[in-house]
């Protein structure tokens, strides 16, 4: 474990911490009782477990769900991927008030017009209505007409996901691409907006000249 | 007090402690010592911050950090706004590593490409390549490409968001909108990309007609 651990960066009280909750194979037992053989696909679960609680922020009961379906090959392909899609998002409750029926509304006919064809009520076309129905809450109508235009953007996002993942001819490793494109590729794509956002800005809104740019690194949102 | 919880559905020990962390402005002092007055630009205000939290997941500092620029008129507009669209990152560290290296270079290869005019460290630049060199570890080069697709993609998107805060006259209003697009415009990005995604996914590998698709709902990534 300690070998492990070098190699791979993660600390030693890390790795118990996942193998303790099943994210990750326990070691080849050995024939000293306080040693375990580690291979090269601890190694790499090690590090798909890491990105995904780490820098994807998925809560430990999500990746070890996600993990049981990456690991069972009965489940079909379509199925696992669209485990691995959930996994990035915790349920949201279905709300029954005026403004989450006006969302649902915009957002199926929004399904309906691009013609995407879905399981009866994905995770994620729930977490799409509640964000819509918290932004005509505190904004009206103001934020009207960002879904569709959104919703063609990921069109084409999501063609360049699959792609990866259609490149990829292992199982494991494909599912394993998606997962990570997945999570990651969302604060990927997070990022690169609002790097757009503020090209966009700067054009619309020029900063006068006579007053520098702040640079950004000095802006510490958490001063007081 | 008790009026404001109950126009806004905010329990009163909340808008204590928005209160407390002067997220929201006193009311106005009465001749009674026991009550204030509020007015409705506590009940935007509180609706802006529950949202804000909530939903968009910001910390109670980022939320502070950015009230107060959208409070400061002194503050042009495109700095305003590039603290909201940082708000919704927490800083990141740079780092050294070769990954680092060759993911900075490919952003900013994208930047220079797209003409993409930026201060000189944004924050998102930062967390981008942070993104990319994590997906390389995890990954090596199997997602390589996707981060072209998506810059184009949220070009696009950046253009919708900005049309909605131009649209807008009044500064206040303004921001506002640009806040709540930023946080939660996010949220929207991700769960219509999932959508997408279940949707290419299904077209790419069409699951066995004999295997019924599992309901989402019943998905749930905490079960054991």
């Amino acid at each position: 474990m300690a070998e492990l651990s070098r190699v791979t960066g993660v600390p030693v009280a890390t790795i118990k911490y996942y193998l303790r909750e099943g994210l990750l194979p326990r070691g080849e037992v050995t024939t000293s009782p306080n040693q375990a053989r580690y291979g090269e696909e601890h190694v790499r679960r090690l590090a798909l477990v890491r990105s995904l609680v780490e820098v994807g922020g998925l809560s430990i009961a999500s990746v070890r769900a996600v993990l049981a379906a990456v690991d069972d090959p009965a489940v079909p392909l379509h199925h696992t991927l669209g485990l691995t899609i959930d996994a990035a998002d915790a349920p949201t409750p279905a709300v029954d008030d005026p403004p989450h029926t006006a969302a649902a509304e915009r957002i199926d006919a929004i399904i309906a017009e691009r013609g995407w064809r879905l399981s009866p009520d994905p995770i994620a076309r729930r977490a799409a209505i509640d964000v819509l129905a918290t932004m005509q809450r505190v904004t009206a109508d103001r934020l009207t007409g960002i879904a569709e235009v959104y919703a063609e953007a990921v069109e084409r996002v999501a063609e360049a996901d699959l792609d990866t993942v259609t490149a990829v001819e292992d199982r494991p490793t494909r599912v394993e691409t998606a997962l990570v494109g997945t999570v990651l590729g969302e604060r990927l794509l997070a990022a690169l907006r609002r790097l757009a956002q503020e090209h966009v800005s700067a054009q619309r809104f020029p900063p006068p000249p006579e007053t520098p740019c702040p640079s950004p690194s000095a802006q510490d949102p958490s001063r007081p």
